[in-house]
């Protein structure tokens, strides 16, 4: 099976745009935020629920990078693509690209990093968890 | 006078926080937004009422870059210290510190451009404010 | 055609919920907001898009009562079913209820006038509107 | 000592403010939460830190009624009194009032429930916080 990026689409909300009219910048992280949650249900069936509620694991992050190419507007649609970068012993690399049609609107790249939400400690991710995830990892060529 | 950065304090909220017990990496962005805007309008005496309502010009964002170094939790007081970068033609360079006493927390490099918000062109910073928004730059030293 | 309600499925978010480990209850409000939204575009035809970018109208709501019965978490699938109180010259009652199931999570009850954008004032809710919106007017034996 | 409300003052932020260029009504909520959050540190001393953190214990909502009487705009100065209406065994009646200077913008009447919040189960008011809170109580001609 060829890797390829989790696809889900967002709308951008009245209450996501500011008086200038457009995305308020931070609501593009809680949409990403957002489109994470639908990837870890279903793109790896370990949704939130089980991870943080019960096994009480999370993925808190360490670092963020964004780039904002084109404003986006009440009720755009936006495709929101999430790859993998990379998997280390405990870290991951999570990339996201938003769309509308053909036009990219902004990417943001993260790493997290698995934890033991109790102790705080960094865990390393499980292989079936890694195996799945990397069904999602781009290619070189992808990357933003 | 001694450029210095502009602090205001935030208190992480119960709203900012997840049930992982600690803030919502989004909710950063917002305060750090929260905090520009009281920078706006208590160091820069421009409040946004009067540059977004009435001149139509704004900030909006073109890259951003964070790191979180701590959790932060429901009741932290953080303090936010706002410096200028550096200041292009029609760009501003802005960092923020978070800071919970004398633990960092995150800090957040941004670069934003100025737009006449109706036509969104890019447009100069007026002197006047390039003036005012100087008091805050930042030495060498201070550069997250 | 007998009128019915119009229903959308909403997660409970990661980011909806507090450190109490369920839903914070402005969220239900911000749910209600984007349902009414998914109902004006895919209920009515008439998307925000259109009555609030281009015909500049509005239904700013004059009041809210609303009921919690049983609290939501993380990862709840919950259906909003929109019905039609009433319509009045100018305003509108619109009801929203929230189930998990077969199980009511809380109800809203909302009074919305239409209005200008631009003067602020009230305007009647035209002809062609409220024949739509009649589709999904509650009978009396639904109203919460 | 005569009873009157605690009030605190929020700014009406750049992000509380949506596409028609005024306040996103639910963010009156989140505001009055805020100012709930002031009032048990401030007013009653009981940090949520220490009653959800570490007690344990919190005030969920049951029911809400509210009133929009004037818009807010971005950068207005709103003024949020809260007063007790009414102690029960395990509930708080508890209202809200936003006006910008002597201008009523809207009210909110709310019923808690004191809870246990790892049984769920409604657990009495202690005497030491009923008697704090009447220091807060308002008089039947202030009710709104």
């Amino acid at each position: 099976m060829t890797p390829s990026p989790f696809v889900v689409r967002k709308v951008v909300r009245f209450a996501h745009c500011d008086p200038a009219g457009i995305i308020y910048y931070p609501q593009y992280f809680m949409l990403a935020h957002d489109a994470k949650e639908d990837w870890f249900r279903d793109g790896l069936d370990y949704p939130f629920k089980q991870m943080i509620g019960i096994d009480r694991r999370g993925f808190p992050i360490v670092k963020v990078e964004a780039e904002f190419q084109r404003p986006s507007k009440m009720g755009d649609d936006l495709d929101v693509a999430i790859s993998v970068r990379a998997i280390g012993a405990a870290s991951l690399k999570l990339d996201y690209r938003f769309t509308c049609g053909p036009e990219p609107r902004m990417w943001i790249r993260t790493v997290l990093v698995m934890t033991n939400l109790d102790s705080g400690a960094a865990v390393p991710v499980p292989d079936w968890l890694r195996e799945r995830m990397g069904r999602f990892q781009e290619s070189a060529k992808d990357a933003p």
